[in-house]
């Protein structure tokens, strides 16, 4: 924590905002609505967390002109359009930034390597041939940079993290502890009863503001690259297989597992616990729900989803039964012979009618 | 290993049990049924294990009493009411321990961080300002303690660990091999197409005797923390997301993946590779099968299950058929149906005969 | 990329093809049909690579007798019985192989460890008592390997890697970074409402050319051993519970969980995202497509299958829907009483016709 306050005045200059109340309100910190004291500012992101906000002790409300209406009770406030956005912001401000530069003694960085003056390398960090580490970039201790891996500027490579493959990022990527970039794609030619492996020969490429999650995987390509575009967004426990494209700020949440060569397009959200199939593709803006499992091409925009949710055990028993005898039901049948049926008995219904 | 070796009657003294036998008999150690060899001891976890245990070389057998009557082949036993319990407290016996203590010359602590003398830091450790580590705790090798990370007394924290987030563990803690405690939870605010990270200003809490397994990613939380109870066990490569909180002695087998801000109850057990969607409540005493999918919150103690187990593979695909077709199919108003017809022509025969 | 370039005839010779063309033209690397330059060869596998084949740039070309005929456009060609094999092998030649040999100064190995003269140890290695590592076994940088591992010749242990409980690895084997090897199982008996841990007493024993990716979990056994026999292969992410047995050649692909005392056969392929549960027997040679869940034996070698791939997600919704429903419809009964329906309409109908 940034342990230095704030007036009101000046946190609604720096999320765009006008402030209501008492300028001079002193802001210690962010906070949740329940656990905020008086000091504390919160965010109020819309009208269903206005009872939480009600009983909130915070002193400042981030909010909209409507949501302030409804809150009458409160006396400071700041206006903002989005004040989901208008968080995002102020967490920098009250986030602990490293300051640290230089390179600890411990480190070992081959002569070859070229690293920026402002950037910072922790204990026991190793870094090999022909590596470049870009201005104010952060790695923590006990990362591995491989020969001739390149990271760009602002970026931070949090520790444990190993980086093979010759892999390229470009500025301000993030990469959280024991995060795997670079490793060898899982490649092997069969051949009378045996697995031949296939070094892998492409590498990696990580674009501009990539974050990466923690014990993640990224494989450098076959014989291409690897690449993740700009903005990609990823969590913890994913895995990206060898020659894998990603496109612009594609979000995948975690414990998913994207083979190999599948394109992914830009803006999708992949939801946590997914699979894609190898060497398939999926359009731009396609969102998939959480455990989706793809087995084809995705050509059109949309939302996606497979899967069952949750059964209580007995009933999901029974379920399963019944799908195992699914297969052998004519289901599209049973309905056109129940409509046939149907006609044949009125007709018969109406002969008999006749005949009285 | 331990090496020293135990005689049948102190073994029974420490597993509070009763010896058969003949009471100096040396034992070596522990092993399964299959494996064992004469100065070896076993336990019999129920008659479903009495043919492997006739047929098995052991010296000594922990029964129950009714399990000792069936094995009357055997000459040594110790009588316990849990014979799995009292395998559990033996294991601890014959398990090697660590017994260094001191801080290895390679390790790196700040100055202002406070270890407790009989602890054990391993080589190349890092260890951040104002971070605590109690006392007999061991920290292995490559491990990182961010700042602030407090860890209690009699911990165990496996090599290549990384501590970020200025988390918090109590007593007893075990972390096993490269997991990641407290790194940046999976925040961002969208706006105009792009991703804004929230910098995450929450940490992480982990209550006494709390065990995680290797790989796992425990994320700190966004404003407040994210809380693992007393007694919660937690195995490989699992992912809790930031604001998580999981009750006492919850247990999550292998690969499951937790969203953000989910509560789980006491005492539920969630098996292997289930996920659970963000912002649900789980309710105490809860168990959930492998490869659940939790989308709706579960407010009643209970067994719950999804997903499909296996079929073969031209069974399957032609299931799948049919589950397409589902969705058009009146399943409720089938049986209705042929039950209205049934009557209709019930009612038909009943006038033909009339009029014969 | 090994920077030396080779012959036409040369390559022909390694891969032990028959070369058509110009014997000495150059070849300076692999690459793919799409982003192959003149002095690049390629392979075609398959007909179905012929149109991106006719239109690369590429210098020469791997290709069967027959897919030769169908490429008249180009000049430089190795014909072989099996190109993706002969692929597999140049691999190796253009593969930058790691020349570094003998102990990096910052590495801390205990005096009894046994380590070849010409294996490398990286730098900040750690490596604990009666180790033994094999010749010619690379070690990179920061791995832990705990008292009692072995690791035989020609191995390679990428960064960050943990190898504890003993472990013992054969000849040729390959682990990936931030992988953990030989972490204590889940083992826990329950008494009185509390987790009692079991301490791990067995080991891990891999053979000769198993291969592990990235980030993936290997338990030591409960007091037997987890065992990966020869030629195994392991993608990233993957978890082994305790007291696994894997046969020979098993491939398993990431994000797969494999739960304790499972036993899998030999030349078995699992795919990615499957899940086992414990105590199971897996066949020889059965193959599991994607997301498949395995809650019962597996007998008989084959393919088999479950989960649901993706549907629209309205779609979807009204499925789970129908799904929810299905426990309560007799399906094998609907077409008999159908059919038997239909029998009496029949006979309905006769009679009237018989009466007219």
């Amino acid at each position: 924590m940034n342990r230095r306050s704030y007036r009101l005045e000046e946190i609604a200059h720096l999320v765009k905002g006008e402030y209501f109340g008492e300028k001079d309100f002193q802001i210690f910190n962010l906070a949740s609505l329940e656990k905020a004291h008086n000091h504390h500012i919160c965010f109020v992101n819309g009208e269903k967390y206005l009872a939480q906000a009600e009983v909130s002790q915070a002193g400042v409300y981030i909010v909209t002109e409507s949501l302030k209406q409804l809150l009458g009770s409160k006396k400071n406030f700041i206006v903002v359009n989005n004040p989901y956005l208008a968080f995002a912001t102020l967490t920098h401000i009250f986030d602990k930034k490293i300051s640290q530069r230089g390179i600890e003694s411990t480190a070992k960085i081959h002569p070859s390597a070229i690293i920026a003056d402002d950037a910072y390398i922790g204990h026991h960090v190793v870094i090999g041939e022909n590596c470049v580490v870009g201005n104010n970039t952060i790695i923590q201790a006990n990362v591995f940079l491989d020969d001739n891996v390149e990271v760009g500027k602002d970026g931070f490579i949090d520790a444990n993290v190993s980086i093979t493959g010759e892999a390229k990022l470009k500025d301000r990527v993030r990469i959280h502890t024991n995060t795997s970039i670079g490793s060898e794609g899982f490649g092997f030619a069969p051949y009378q009863g045996k697995w031949h492996r296939i070094a892998q020969l492409g590498s990696v490429l990580i674009g501009n503001d990539v974050r990466i999650g923690s014990n993640c995987c990224i494989d450098r390509g076959a014989l291409d690259d690897t690449i993740l575009e700009d903005g990609v967004i990823i969590d913890n426990l994913v895995q990206i297989a060898h020659n894998v494209q990603i496109g612009q700020n594609t979000a995948i949440a975690a414990n998913c597992a994207i083979a190999g060569s599948v394109r992914i397009g830009k803006n999708c959200i992949i939801g946590g616990g997914s699979a894609v199939a190898g060497h398939l593709n999926i359009a731009d803006n396609v969102t998939l729900t959480g455990m989706s499992m793809v087995t084809k091409n995705i050509s059109e925009a949309g939302t996606y989803s497979s899967g069952i949710g949750l059964f209580e055990n007995s009933h999901w028993k029974r379920t399963v039964v019944r799908l195992r005898q699914l297969a052998d039901v004519p289901l599209t049948q049973l309905t056109k012979r129940l409509d046939h049926m149907q006609a044949q008995l009125e007709s018969l219904e109406s002969t008999l009618k006749l005949r009285k």
